[in-house]
């Protein structure tokens, strides 16, 4: 996906280089496209232009074709406003991870509203900056586009699939309620979870499985990048986390009056619920099948991992998703084999066959 | 972890033939123990014999030297209780997920409490009954000992080791506070964060990354099972879930009045408290450990990601953790290695050298 492919635009101007801007920049860069950069801040600018990922501009160069605006959320839409009076004839986009107010101020403070497409690469890190910059952030990463009815959308659309980068349109509104649901309500719900870990005893952590590091593995995020993005979206996820909050004190009612006829009932829709929601998670490559796994005991080495993948790989097997899983104290590990449902019986066959422990599934 | 060990028992009687009480069948008769069986439903029974877990008892055998309870939760200490009365000499222990009610049952109405150990192995799988069963279920996995105090404890805890598990020793009602905490609400909270996705657009599911994935894996599990657990855990999971919901008020709250003073210190904490909790939860092999990650594309294919752990064992780099990742529609994977901070500078040269790319760190 990194190859050389087709260019839309051969002068890209990038204001802010943080982590977005620097590694749009180092993805341009390895295509051959002319980058220029702007920051407010002088020692950013140095240091983005230090790892390749473009060159400031000099006075009196040729317009860019298209603008990139990488700032924090909070100056995107002023930002926006002006690149699109400084530059008559380009394309601008932003990065943001909330779409609405950014469209509707860009909307409201310029005639050329035509020329800005609102968009967010699903393609964050943990950690920002510069430093952290990567020229493949974008590859095999969804990336919305919310100017549905534009012709300059297109263009940019074009330019996604260019990084390698999967285009998904979406109207602002629509993304904001999405990324609500699907990445801002799992960030507070990881963090509020893990918040209860912070009072428990030493020997109750001894007892973590998979489960409660699955369900805390995202509040390890930052949370000065979180309280802005939380903030700027609070809109949407409130109305979605008020649900959320109904919907814990059902169960939280039930749990305390568990002899009151129907608490049983609120208990089995509150799971319920939860079992139907997770199944309409797509799958690996879009799909929507419903996968089997298969647990295998592997000792506790890289070498013995790589020796179940590669015969899984001589036999044509195809992983639809792999864990590997320990246990405190364990000298052994489970490796957890996604496969799709028809394979399951044959694949654990030829384990067996081939002196592997299976486990069966695990939660 | 499962060759011949000493022997603790070698008559061993197991009442209740669903999923722990056959998996521990077939791990004894794996080790030579005579091992009988009882279930007050026939079918089961029969299953369970077919499996090779044990035998049923004929009348006049020899008294057991340890009898395992493995019914469902509700009638435990009964039968419990009518052990301790039936077999003389023998020890007894249970293996529900919950423990502090059974103990108090079983205190009240036995005079041979004192051969009695609550126990509870960490082992559970989605799926229950005699088909689910596994000789290896308890390999590697925490099994917690609730007589903290009682001689009997030290046999048990022979005999866990004997299995392959790993011994905790606890208090009931500590067993059950941290059960809350480190099973219970992650499992909640998976559930309800998953309802969300129930009415999620199709476009906002393509957005799903690894966080959300990660936090509602676990809703998958079976609720009627589930029903059990929490109802029986109610009074310690209410305790623990009341403050996870107070915390999610004050969020709201901030949240719907972001003007307000001290509205972001409110998220700030939350998610601050979110990272301190989660930092506390053990690294493999039970280091607390920070570790680092580093992400590498791999083509899709399981040939390629045994080629990658090949060259990783060859230098000698031990994993901590690994994680595939793929995101709809893409053809190239994610491979997520977590390794000890002190080594990733190295490998992450070495894997560039050896033609690698290097996607960073993602959340």
């Amino acid at each position: 996906m990194t190859g050389k492919t087709s260019q839309t635009f051969s002068r890209v101007h990038i204001v802010g280089t943080g982590l977005l801007g620097t590694s749009l920049g180092l993805a341009l860069r390895e295509r051959g496209v002319e980058v220029t950069l702007e920051d407010v801040s002088p020692s950013s600018l140095s240091l983005a232009e230090d790892y390749g990922a473009g060159v400031r501009r000099s006075p009196g160069q040729e317009e860019p074709e298209l603008v990139v605006v990488a700032t924090p959320p909070d100056v995107v839409a002023s930002v926006v406003v002006q690149a699109l009076e400084d530059y008559p004839h380009a394309l601008v986009i932003d990065v943001a991870s909330v779409k609405a107010q950014i469209t509707n101020d860009v909307q409201s403070h310029s005639p050329h509203f035509a020329r800005f497409v609102p968009s967010h690469p699903m393609a964050g890190r943990e950690r920002g900056g510069a430093v952290s910059g990567r020229s493949d952030l974008f590859t095999a990463r969804p990336w919305v586009l919310c100017a549905p009815e534009s012709e300059s959308q297109e263009t940019i659309r074009a330019f996604v699939v260019s990084l390698g980068a999967l285009p998904i349109e979406m109207a602002p509104e629509e993304h904001d309620h999405a990324v609500a649901v699907m990445s801002h309500i799992p960030q507070l719900v990881a963090s509020l979870t893990a918040a209860r870990l912070q009072d428990a005893d030493e020997k109750a952590l001894d007892l973590a499985g998979a489960g409660v590091r699955d369900v805390t593995r995202i509040a390890q995020s930052d949370p000065a990048l979180w309280i802005q993005i939380l903030s700027a979206n609070a809109h949407p996820l409130v109305e979605h986390l008020k649900s959320l909050r109904d919907d814990l004190d059902e169960v939280l009612t039930a749990l305390g009056s568990l002899d009151a006829s129907g608490s049983r009932k609120v208990l089995a829709e509150a799971l319920g619920a939860g079992v139907n929601g997770v199944s309409r998670l797509p799958g690996k490559h879009g799909t929507s099948t419903a996968f089997a796994s298969l647990v295998v005991v592997v000792d506790d080495s890289p070498g013995e991992l790589a020796r179940l993948l590669t015969q899984l790989g001589d036999w044509g097997v195809n992983l639809e998703d792999l864990r590997l899983e320990h246990s405190p104290g364990a000298q052994v590990g489970f490796a957890d084999l996604t496969l799709a449902p028809d394979v399951v019986a044959d694949v654990e066959k030829q384990l067996r066959e081939a002196g592997w422990r299976i486990a069966g599934e695990r939660s």
